[in-house]
């Protein structure tokens, strides 16, 4: 496989399956040889953002940072995976005009259906109170307004996203079979 | 010209000289036609490291985060050249190891030498005890026990620092002209 340098960048609320659908696109990206980065939001948060916290600062200045590592990546022909919430359109705006070569995934799910679910047992803890600023409880998520793909993942299966990230990837020339 | 994916780290006290032989550095590497990155100690403080201070804890955090990008970069066969003060030994070591591919050129000048130049006016400031936490006069500055290349800026001439530098690099086939 033949690919450009360019940044996935997946964006949605916690528990909304960012992480899982990264994985298995970087996992896929690999085996067919091409160069690739995941950055996982909460990884990076040890590795560049250690200390910040949760207001929107530093959110944003968290994002930038992943944007600034992405850019790098990108223009020397690497591809750079993202998962962070990034809840905030003007932040990822800006890193895509940065980076240039950006495709935005939205992972989108209805909080209803991810309190349900509630992996990580976060959302009832945030519906009670005892977490603040909780993006899409008690802190907003802006979800964009034209992702290039957007993912419903309380209908869309794993397997159907990953293929439509792929297919979306072949379409636009990013990567060549 | 071919090469491989490395990191060339530049260490040493403020006005050593750098920056400057990182420059000159990146832009023959990039001319001949490699893929190379300059991350340059006081760009990087904007874009990774804003809130840290001079304090040893925030100087490790800094430069284990530069190391982070390092490491990314290096593995994906890009140059990554680095010129940052980096006073500390052990967390120069501990990238040292997450990177592998790691050149440290110790660039070295007698602190009267620099303070004579004080090309920014900083040494007399913290001469006078203006600046706290200034390396090499009211902060430690620990060389390298066995760095790659060492380049005496007080002594030689910038050209020959280079090309130690790049015949070095040849000699250890990291880049093949």
């Amino acid at each position: 496989m033949t690919h450009q340098g360019f940044t996935l960048w997946l964006t949605g609320m916690s528990g909304a399956g960012k992480s899982t659908l990264a994985e298995r696109i970087t996992d896929r990206l690999r085996a067919a040889g091409a160069k690739v980065e995941l950055l996982d939001g909460d990884v990076v948060r040890t590795h560049l953002s250690k200390g910040l916290g949760f207001s929107k600062e530093d959110r944003d200045i968290n994002i930038r940072r992943i944007g600034f590592v992405c850019e790098l990546l990108t223009r020397n022909g690497v591809i750079a995976v993202v998962a962070a919430i990034s809840p905030y359109r003007a932040v990822r705006e800006e890193v895509r005009e940065r980076i240039g070569r950006f495709v935005e995934v939205y992972m989108h799910c209805p909080v209803e259906v991810l309190a349900e679910r509630d992996v990580k047992g976060l959302y009832k803890k945030a519906l009670a109170g005892e977490i603040s600023q909780f993006t899409g409880v008690t802190d907003p998520y802006e979800p964009p307004v034209r992702p290039e793909v957007a993912v419903d993942s309380g209908v869309d299966s794993v397997e159907s996203g990953e293929e439509r990230v792929w297919q979306f990837l072949k379409r636009e020339g990013l990567i060549r079979e």
